[in-house]
């Protein structure tokens, strides 16, 4: 009797692993979507790039300066590696992706960029408090290489 | 003589302001580029309010939470109204905009709705550092509540 119940109770436990496991694939986001989210995630930071870009060729708004670098930093800081599981290493968001297939089998280089990207960008929001337009102008200009380093070495140019 | 440099002086400036004007027309986003940024950064949000969702409904994850709901909230107050600009009522971005005109002719109540927006997200931010799960859950439904509101103002259902 005990090894019927360590049994039936093994059983049970795997009907419960199997159902976890069916509400996880029901819930977990398809490929598409992980793709479609990454996307934007890059699309919001080219725009809150823009803005800063304007700031420093234009008149200087430290007010615009602040709410860029903010929303870039909380990107950079909020896990976007999350959106390059393996299973997305192709297909189709908005577009088919442009991510080359050597992200999902370089953890170590992709950790180090993604660590450059982040460091970069908290360090900018920092300087756009204090409306250091020639701070932000160089910071910018390191933020905007940690972005090239990662194109170059895991973004198709097509 | 004088008559004549008041003239030439008048049509050099009309030339200025003509280059100025097309180097302005030129750097300008186009409407597509700011439907594009927009949805895109609707897509953001909704990333991340998924995130949360699934620590809400899962085991709670303090830093996924924390890391949304700080993208939340710089998105929330980095100024999307200006993803708005008269000129984008219609047009197509990553797909045909979904705004409804209204919005362009109701500066009061979309300020009312994207203030809430904004003070939700930020609460919700701070409550997220906590790790408190039960006020985060209240506190993500007050947020939820004000994406409704804008929606149900705002948005094309299709």
């Amino acid at each position: 009797m005990n090894r019927l119940f360590r049994t039936a109770g093994a059983v049970a436990g795997l009907a419960v692993a199997a159902l976890t496991t069916a509400a996880w694939a029901q819930q977990a986001p398809k490929p598409e979507q992980l793709i479609r989210w990454r996307q934007s995630a890059y699309q919001v930071i080219g725009w809150n790039s823009n803005r800063i870009k304007a700031s420093l060729d234009g008149p200087y708004n430290k007010d615009e300066v602040v709410k860029a670098s903010n929303a870039i930093a909380a990107l950079a800081n909020s896990g976007l590696g999350s959106l390059f599981p393996p299973g997305t290493e192709t297909g189709k968001g908005w577009h088919d992706t442009t991510v080359k297939a050597t992200l999902f089998t370089n953890g170590a280089r992709v950790g180090e960029l993604a660590g450059n990207f982040s460091k970069e960008a908290t360090q900018l929001a920092a300087f756009a408090q204090t409306g250091d337009a020639a701070a932000v102008k160089e910071q910018y200009g390191r933020l905007t290489r940690t972005c090239k380093a990662c194109h170059d070495d895991f973004r198709n140019s097509n």
